[in-house]
């Protein structure tokens, strides 16, 4: 199914319209449809229409730029998280296969150490070219890909999860419905636009015709700044950002902001409490990448009452709870988190398609209260959730495991007042070797923030008969023994 | 492709909020999805899946139980206007063979005149039996038919307009985008269910999840009251609806009143400045039963700078104006209004279907301006507009022409203050009949709203070579004949 571009038809709805601002300019949806069709020239230009281009750059507004390019150039975009290393960063590359890797000037040399033979052009060089008129915007094909992002996988391999417009379209209209829409919304971006948190950020502005305000990044001043100059009415945030918007300033945060959409895995209570008794409007939201971003958000109006949840799937997601033995669970009881509905990717790169019919299942374990509330018990079974990014410890421990020294590796979460989650190691060495040679070695292997904090060596780790590690176990001890 | 029933969704999200607020009751969403169910259960037990409902009554409760019963069901649902004659009801039933049909208690005389072999029960009889436990919601087929709504047809006879669940959900989807959604939206229904204006209201307020506000008919005193008593935010109304309003009570509409969607055809430009200068928050809207309602829609904050234009097409409706020669229109140049998207009926009972990718023909002439606002010149070139009810002369004509006196007739629409415009009628006689007599019979076969007020004697009509009555020609010289 096609529909208009909605970036376009919102240009010609509202051209006068701010649609973005951010680096110290103010685009109109005129100004911004302009831009993305010069950039989807310049794209056809140099990328055949089916390929796909990667992306890696810092929250800029010729990001958004970019993503709304790409269609009109039948091209699906790789965003690629920044804070990865060039290791990691050409596993991405060679399973996604991009023809193009658009890179900030200040991330070139990481670009070119994970790049292989994939032709780089700089997001500035792509997006300030003006001698090709805008390419004018073709319809949306609603099952078309739209957007790989990669995700951690359970084996400790990123897996690209396929969007297509219609997954971003959808979950779009989701949040409307649920968060409704002002006259004078304007959504803050503070959140990376690599992660689909902030680029369906970039999807529900153009989709509604309203501003989005682009921060680089998350500087907590900034913020409050922005949230009253700026009269900010949504924010997306993580945990750790707004424990630290709150430790700056205890000032109450200014009316005219009338959601905070929270995700990104477990909130501490205490938060919700403080938020409550402070007025902030905290909406708590379940989302992934799979899902286009929320699945799951409650109510503005039930934020205060319903501390904890994560409210009811948004419309048109359906959510089930399916306990162990494939059962839907009752009312109370834990199970596996599975969803279903035209917001749900269609697969992974290289993985057999799921049917739209099909159940996706999240790994993540919850269970619904007797009025359908979701209540988000663990994150998968044993994801670490640190920041606000995802991190396997399979991954983690398929590095340390690479280390010569090493016989074997558990990796666990423990709970960070800061981070919400820091992962924590335990390895058993066939060879000497120090904590901080073994930390070093996974630096130069893994994002700085999955990097293990505390790595503890032992003499074997807590397995079943079968050799499997008894995460839960191992997770108790290393808890116990930091007391 | 298929979706949740929005209803049992949103009774699910939100099972105690006001679902429907009428003839003294209030509906919390739970109990308004309970009682689909239960009607749907009821309607399963004695018509098959596939068949098709007729449904003639006034603005009750049970009418909006039905609406939400009937897809339940997997029936399609075909509403008559209640202000129809035995004879035109008659026409309708035949053209769309429904399995039964469901009436209005005091309606059933007219029912039965109309009904031919049909059966019928009563629309308390259906709603209120209680022996029958709630089908659940199966899916909404976004590509089923949901509605037949009957429209005026150019050669004089009605059309069966086809509406797909999906043309009903796209349509609320890009009303949403254009109108917002507030949290304490109220939508106030005074226009008839039968027609698309009416029944929209009923699925956008399932769909958003907010309390549908239903008078069972327009009386200026009680929709004033409601406005304030119900905390009313959003009411459609047609142009002689709100006039009366005005007229009645000089106080300013509360404040918490924020949008008047006025539809139903031209709008007198005083009006519209008075509005304006009552600060009343006058949104004009272009739409037909053929888009699920609304097209195009002014957006609530441009409503009293663009006097006078119907706003621009709705996310993710097409709109092209095409001049007589097949091309499209430049700015400020009249053409016919064509209509493209997901909203658009896919075609009439017993005509072939549109393609989705072909334009829909309104046959109504308007202009876009430099900034692509939309002006509607003229609804079809000879289409009545009167008291928001359509009204096609062809129609009026037929009748007159089945007189044995009459042997020629033509009608035109000339202004009304009060109601648009009415019809007047130029008739050619081969034996001698008086203005009242001829008044009486088209009463016998036509709604109040369709018969002529005034019918003058002419010894001919203005007729081209080839015979077709010079329409343009024959309404200026009646106009001319009144002053």
């Amino acid at each position: 199914m096609q529909i208009p571009d909605w970036l376009a038809q919102q240009a010609a709805r509202h051209p006068h319209r701010p649609a973005l601002i951010g680096a110290g300019m103010i685009l109109t949806f005129a100004e911004l449809d302009r831009w993305a069709g010069m950039v989807a020239a310049h794209l056809q230009q140099i990328v055949s229409p089916g390929a796909r281009v990667a992306l890696l750059a810092r929250n800029r507004p010729a990001f958004a730029a970019v993503v709304h390019a790409v269609p009109r150039a039948r091209i699906t975009l790789v965003p690629l998280n920044t804070r990865l290393t060039a290791a990691e960063l050409a596993f991405q590359l060679r399973d996604s296969t991009p023809a193009l890797m658009i890179v900030d000037h200040d991330l070139l040399t990481l670009a070119r150490d994970a790049a292989d033979n994939c032709p780089i052009v700089t997001l500035e060089e792509l997006t300030t070219s003006t001698t090709t008129p805008p390419l004018p915007a073709p319809p949306v094909d609603l099952d078309a890909p739209h957007t790989i992002i990669y995700t951690s996988g359970t084996t400790g391999r990123p897996k690209g999860a396929i969007l297509t417009a219609g997954n971003h379209w959808w979950n779009a209209i989701g949040s409307l419905i649920n968060l409704g829409l002002h006259d004078d919304d304007r959504w803050l971006a503070v959140l990376p636009l690599f992660h689909v948190g902030g680029l369906s950020i970039l999807l529900r502005g153009a989709i509604y015709g309203i501003p989005v305000v682009l921060h680089e990044r998350f500087d907590p001043t900034l913020v409050r700044r922005a949230l009253s100059e700026q009269q900010i009415t949504i924010v997306s945030l993580v945990t750790v950002m707004l424990q630290r918007l709150l430790a700056i300033d205890p000032a109450p945060f200014p009316s005219h902001l009338r959601c905070v959409l929270l995700g990104g895995g477990p909130v501490p209570q205490t938060l919700l409490e403080q938020c409550a008794e402070r007025g902030i409007p905290v909406t708590q939201t379940y989302g992934m990448s799979e899902a286009a971003s929320q699945a799951a958000t409650l109510a503005p109006n039930e934020a205060l009452q319903r501390l904890g949840s994560a409210g009811k799937p948004l419309l048109p997601v359906e959510l089930r709870i399916i306990t162990p033995s494939g059962q839907i669970a009752a009312p109370g009881e834990i199970g596996e988190i599975c969803l279903r509905g035209p917001t749900i990717s269609p697969g992974y790169l290289g993985s057999p398609p799921r049917r739209p019919d099909e159940w996706f299942h999240t790994g993540d374990l919850g269970y619904l209260d007797s009025e359908g509330y979701l209540y988000v018990v663990d994150r998968r079974s044993d994801l670490i959730i640190t920041g606000g990014e995802n991190v396997y410890p399979a991954e983690i421990e398929a590095v340390l495991l690479s280390h010569p020294a090493v016989s074997e590796a558990g990796v666990v979460g423990l709970p960070d007042p800061e981070w919400g989650q820091r992962p924590v190691a335990a390895v058993v060495c066939r060879q000497p070797i120090t904590t901080d040679d073994l930390i070093a070695y996974c630096r130069s292997q893994l994002a700085g923030y999955k990097v293990p904090r505390i790595i503890v060596f032992v003499d074997e780790l807590p397995r079943t008969a079968a050799g499997k590690l008894r995460r839960y176990e191992l997770r108790a001890w290393l808890q116990a023994r930091e007391r």
